[in-house]
This record gives C-alpha cells, sequence and structure tokens, in this order.
C-alpha cells in the first residue's frame, strides 16, 4: 500500500518568511494547502504574490479568505489616517503601530478550522522572533499558547485522531539565514512581496520596517534581492 | 470624576444562552457590544434574533461580521449534505455532527482583535458545559487555553495596560438555571431562536438538539417558552 501523504495547511502572506517557510513544508513532504487572506491591508497586493508563489512551489491547494474590513481597526497596515513609518530605527522591544489587532490569532483559528475540515494536523506559520518589528504574536511562548488551546478546542483532538501542531520552522532562524535556506530550497524571491507601503504600482518602498529587514537580509546572506525598489 | 464605564465585547449568537450571557454582562454594569457571526449556518435566521435581543437589552453597540462561506465545513450546522439529527438521544460524551470546526476559536479570535481595538479586556461567552451538546470547545479547560493564549497574543496586554478575560458566566450552569437567571434580569425569550433546523419561516422545529434541551430547560424551571414550534 502506497504511504498516505501527509497534509499541512500554510498560512502565506505571499512574504519572504511564508514563501520560506511553504518551501521548507513541501521538503518535509508535506501536501501543502496553503491559506491567504484579504482583511483590508494596504499592501493587498501581497495576495498576488501568494498566488504566484503558491503555484510556484507547488501546492496542492490554495484557499483566499476575506476578513470583512473592520474587523481589524488601529493599525498602520489597515487605518488610512495612521501613516506607515518609514526609515525608523528598529527597536523589536516595542510594539510598533503596524501591530494588527489579534492578526495571527485570527490567521491561526481559521488554519486550525481548515486543517481540522480536512484531516490535516500540522499547521504552518512563518513568524519569526529574531529579525523582526516586535509583534506579541510571533514569539514562541504565544505559538505554543495557540498549540495547547487548539488541542482543547478540537473535536479531532479530543477523539485522540491526532495532535495538532504550529509548526515555526524559521521562528529563531535570521533573515539572512532564511533567505539562504529559501534560495537552497528553490524559492524564487521575485515572485514575494514585503513591504507595507507599495507604490500603486506594486513597487516596494525600500524604506517600511519589512523592507529594510529584508533588505539588510539579503544584504547579510551576500545575495542581491531581485525586487525592484523605488528606493534602497 | 465621573467613574469610566468598562467596555465588554460579547458573543451573542441570539440564541438562549448568548441572550443570558448578554444581561448578565449588562448586571455587571458592562457598556456590551455584541458581535454576531453570519458563517454560512442553515439557521442565520439567529442574526436577526441577536439584533433584537442586544436591542432589547441595550447593548451599547452591535457588530454583524460575515465569515467566508467555506471557512466551516464537514458539519451539519453549515453543509447542505449533512442532515441536522432529529429525536437523538444526547449523549454529552460524545461529540455530534453538528459540531463546526474550530468556531468558538474563531468567534473569540475576531472577539479578541474586537476587544483590543475598542480597549475592552473583558470578553463574554455563552459556552455550557452541563446541559450541552458535547462540544469541546464549551469546556473550562478549552476556555481557560483560549485566555492564557490571548495575554500572550496582544500588544495591550504585553503592554500591562490590562488582562484579558474571557468570562463564562453560565457555563457551569443547568439549563433551567439559565432560564430563571435569565427571565429574572428580564430577557425577552421570545426574541430568541435556538433552533438548528427551523422551517423556512424561521419557527422552530423542536427536534434538533438544540430545540430539545431548551424546551427540557423550560419546562424544569417551571416556565412557558414563549416560541411558536412545529412540533413539540
Amino acid at each position: 500500500m502506497a504511504k498516505k501523504v501527509k497534509k499541512a495547511v500554510i498560512l502565506l502572506s505571499g512574504g519572504l518568511d511564508s514563501a520560506t517557510t511553504l518551501a521548507i513544508a513541501r521538503e518535509f513532504k508535506f501536501a501543502c494547502f496553503a491559506l491567504t487572506f484579504r482583511y483590508g491591508q494596504k499592501h493587498s497586493v501581497e495576495v498576488k504574490s501568494a498566488y504566484a508563489v503558491a503555484k510556484a512551489l507547488g501546492a496542492a491547494g490554495h484557499k483566499i479568505i476575506d476578513i470583512a474590513p473592520g474587523a481589524f481597526s488601529g493599525s498602520a497596515l489597515t487605518d488610512s489616517l495612521i501613516k506607515v513609518p518609514l526609515d525608523r530605527k528598529i527597536d523589536s522591544s516595542k510594539i510598533p503601530i503596524t501591530y494588527v489587532p489579534a492578526r495571527n490569532t485570527i490567521f491561526l483559528s481559521y488554519a486550525l478550522a481548515f486543517a481540522e475540515s480536512i484531516g490535516a494536523f500540522d499547521i504552518f506559520i512563518g513568524v519569526n522572533a529574531t529579525d523582526y518589528s516586535g509583534y506579541p504574536d510571533c514569539r514562541p511562548e504565544y505559538i505554543k499558547a495557540f498549540e495547547k488551546m487548539a488541542n482543547l478546542a478540537t473535536a479531532a483532538a479530543v477523539q485522540k485522531k491526532g495532535k495538532f501542531k504550529i509548526n515555526t520552522p524559521i521562528i529563531k532562524m535570521s533573515k539572512a539565514q532564511i533567505i539562504k535556506i529559501g534560495i537552497w530550497l528553490g524559492v524564487d524571491y521575485s515572485l514575494t512581496h514585503s513591504c507595507y507601503n507599495p507604490a500603486k504600482t506594486g513597487r516596494p518602498c525600500g524604506r517600511c520596517d519589512s523592507c529594510r529587514l529584508r533588505l539588510k537580509g539579503f544584504a547579510q546572506a551576500g545575495f542581491e534581492d531581485p525586487l525592484n525598489y523605488a528606493k534602497r
């Protein structure tokens, strides 16, 4: 009898971290079901990137979920009255204005529902607690608490059909390490999108936290970032 | 200086349990912000009930969130190919087919995002682990795990602005106790809707688990259920 392929749900924003995470899950031989959200983010161009990345990396499925605008408020990523900070010194001990209330919790909750409905027990999320912006919902202690909750929340876990695991393969990597592993696994970073503040054309700004962390990572890894920045 | 009114987010399905929970939160002097979901449930008539209940109980706000159909699958409550079981003996040690994967986790995650964005730290949910259908995400250990996760997930908690509390005032009550307290607090149960399997007119069936638990509760409490059942 052929070995049954294990399924996994991968949160895929279309950025560098989640694309690399998808490549890692694929390397682990999971049948990868990608999950992307449109949640009123100013940089919704990333959804197109997610589509291209899922396709290029051979995802078994890709689901795009719309979250009603207004569910997330008070963040520079969703509120047109709050500007995305540019050119700032990143201090990850402080939570920046780009924090979106409970975003990863909502994303992981949908991933959990999706996983349970397709019979998957592995969820992958590309959170990173090294070269990051200081978001509380990227830390290992948060992920651990979510995983514990997930195993109490669901019929599949309670009936001992399996145990949900929130996989965070890049959580302790530097941005440079993530990029090097991604390149080795065949990620085409020209398809990805990281910028919080893209031009109308989709061109990344090179000045927001996300662009700066990415550019620094490429420089440290010794590779050229294939994106065409407005400024760098 | 006038004492600042504390805000709370109340998950309000429009059913008996959540209406009573809203009345209890109001009794605790919270400014109550109700949150209701349209998630492709067959009994979406409950959303109208939620609106009427929120209005009658003087909620400070009421938000209705649409969850993309298809996020929840494999449940008799959302899947047209799976029938809602009728006239069955309820065995709460077994999880029934009306279980919706990770539903309360998604609902509570939205409540957390909403609470953080309006500066509330109290979330109320009308889960009940006594006269219930055996759903894993109604149990105290699940709620406790969610609360712990919430306090690691959010900027407001990490910055020590407050501590999120998931309030479950009716979790250990019998259905009869819930009804008695609700009547004492002025809940108009004629506005509520509990049926999983309503007629096209919205009339409750009297035969699904939810109707049966409700009718038993009213009988034990010694009150007449004001709803007009198709069968009882």
